[in-house]
């Protein structure tokens, strides 16, 4: 179904103030999550509303938690975020990096001990906006095999690079999980009859394979790049460990407090008018963006987008017609 | 054939003084070149000798050139490489990065108008091996089709993460090119007679193949993670043309001086030991490399393996039986 911004967002935070959240941080929680959706990542907005609420109910979220300062020195700040809404951690750590790097061109945050971030694009795209440049990731429980191996070991660890296009708010997001599919995009297209566009993962023989039932079955899904990806997941995590004094993947996983209960995130937000004047870095984003475009298309179906453009059709289409909402999301929100 | 460091140092140093490199900097640049090889990257060390010397005849390298500073705030440098050879310049550019590092926690130093680098793995090893985190990369010339389009123009960016390991020397380290195979790797291949392990790009009728002949022709390669590696190849050159005030892959073509003639290079180093105990850095490492371990093996010829540790199966190889040089690459080093 479609729904204002304002349903969309009043309907989240009732829920959230229903289970516990004050009203002040279930506003900020359902503003991003509709943000969220009307950005068009839909699996980290309206549609993960219920299992954070399943979160805070297990207690495995402390909607009361704030986070605190564990270490201060120099562009370097270490968090601790006692395990409260990973979205507001989150939002806290990215001022935070904004406000060092205002001060030393470049700052880095450190956030342990935190929750699910959501959609780690949020916190790029805030920095990107301001005309920052953002990179920012977090680590996992173990959802992929090593290289090599059959058994998850690895995070799928999301990684984002955001940039300014030094036009307002106009910017560039990439906002990329290691793994070559998600278990959510799994399900989404085993339910739909569908398969994977490309070999997700390995079925029980063995082979490589488009059928999202098989590798949901094997859980051995492919890293981004087959060898590549694995070497990435892995420096992601053991950085993110020491770059917030947190734990890794494999005591996440012993912890046990669902999807990143208790994982690491590390901010990177850099100040680019320390090296380059606003007018160049406008004639530059004109000129990589042309670049890319001038390729032939593959064929007449075929476009070629820069990373973010994908959020501008769906804000076009959301004005258009309302904000899309599944239609047993809504009523699972509605009934929560 | 199988030659001691120093053999393979010499041979390397009186090349570059015979094509008027000095004798201090044909050492340095020797000692680079001879433990990449060492370290068994054979295309970055040995292997490149000839088209670096090709590069000073046709005067795409200024042997006598040295980087300049342009800008310096905070922890942030800006460097002019003046178009020397690319590894001296990242060489002082690691260095000023470890200096930012001890001082603010985190450093980055942009380097702009540069050469190849050569193995990029070379400056985060540097770092990692005296206890600093490093994240950096490169930007390139166009080699790789925008995902969506049939013509190269994406660079394939190399990007390093390294991380010490809280013992002596002992690092990880990740050099991966966002391309899923290089040229030099589908041109070997190619002379083998081989296929690729996995489909690397697309033939003439748009059909993915392993055949690296079929890819040389249409120049169709495949980013890791098909879409997911375009976005990130362009986020890779247009947050280093941000960061150094540099020149993006388009320019780059248009400027032809070869392979990363005028690139721009990032370069962000951080001490880690502002936030974690190398007590417990040492314990995570461990804990880290022995839950990928757990995984068992796909079958008995599988292993596991965090990176960086190919170079320790070389080193021991090279020990050994002396390192190996391709008796051609040995032979046209010998004769220029």
């Amino acid at each position: 179904m479609r729904v204002s911004f304002e349903e969309l967002k009043t309907a989240i935070k009732n829920v959230l103030i229903r289970y516990g959240v004050s009203e002040e941080k279930a506003d900020v929680l359902a503003q991003i999550h509709t943000e969220t959706t009307y950005d068009g990542i839909y699996s980290h907005g309206s549609g993960r509303v219920a299992r954070f609420v399943e979160y805070l109910t297990k207690g495995w979220v402390d909607p009361n938690a704030e986070p605190t300062v564990e270490k201060e020195m120099g562009a370097i700040r270490v968090l601790n975020g006692n395990m409260g809404p990973g979205v507001l951690n989150a939002l806290y750590g990215v001022e935070e990096a904004m406000k060092l790097a205002d001060e030393y061109g470049i700052g880095l945050v450190g956030l342990k001990n935190t929750t699910h971030w959501m959609r780690g694009g949020t916190y790029g795209k805030i920095a990107a906006e301001k005309g920052y440049v953002a990179i920012m990731w977090t680590n996992t429980e173990s959802v992929m095999p090593p290289w090599g191996g059959k058994n998850p070991k690895l995070g799928n660890n999301p990684i984002v690079f955001a940039a300014p296009k030094g036009d307002g708010e106009e910017i560039f997001l990439l906002d990329m999980a290691v793994a070559q599919y998600s278990y959510g995009k799994l399900s989404t297209l085993k339910l739909a009859g569908k398969k994977l566009p490309f070999a997700g993962g390995y079925d029980e023989e063995g082979n490589l394979t488009d059928d999202p039932a098989a590798i949901e079955k094997t859980r051995r899904m492919l890293p981004i790049g087959y060898w590549k990806g694995s070497g990435l997941a892995f420096m992601l995590d053991i950085l993110a460990v020491m770059l917030t004094d947190g734990i890794g993947a494999g005591d996440l996983d012993v912890k046990g407090k669902g999807s990143c209960g208790g994982c690491s995130q590390v901010m990177i937000v850099i100040d680019p008018s320390r090296m380059i004047d606003g007018n160049r870095l406008r004639i530059e984003v004109e000129k990589a963006i042309a670049h890319i475009q001038e390729a032939e298309r593959v064929d007449e179906r075929s476009s070629i987008h820069a990373p973010g453009d994908g959020m501008k059709r769906y804000h076009e289409e959301h004005d258009r017609e309302g904000i899309f909402v599944d239609d047993r999301v809504w009523e699972q929100i509605n009934s929560l």
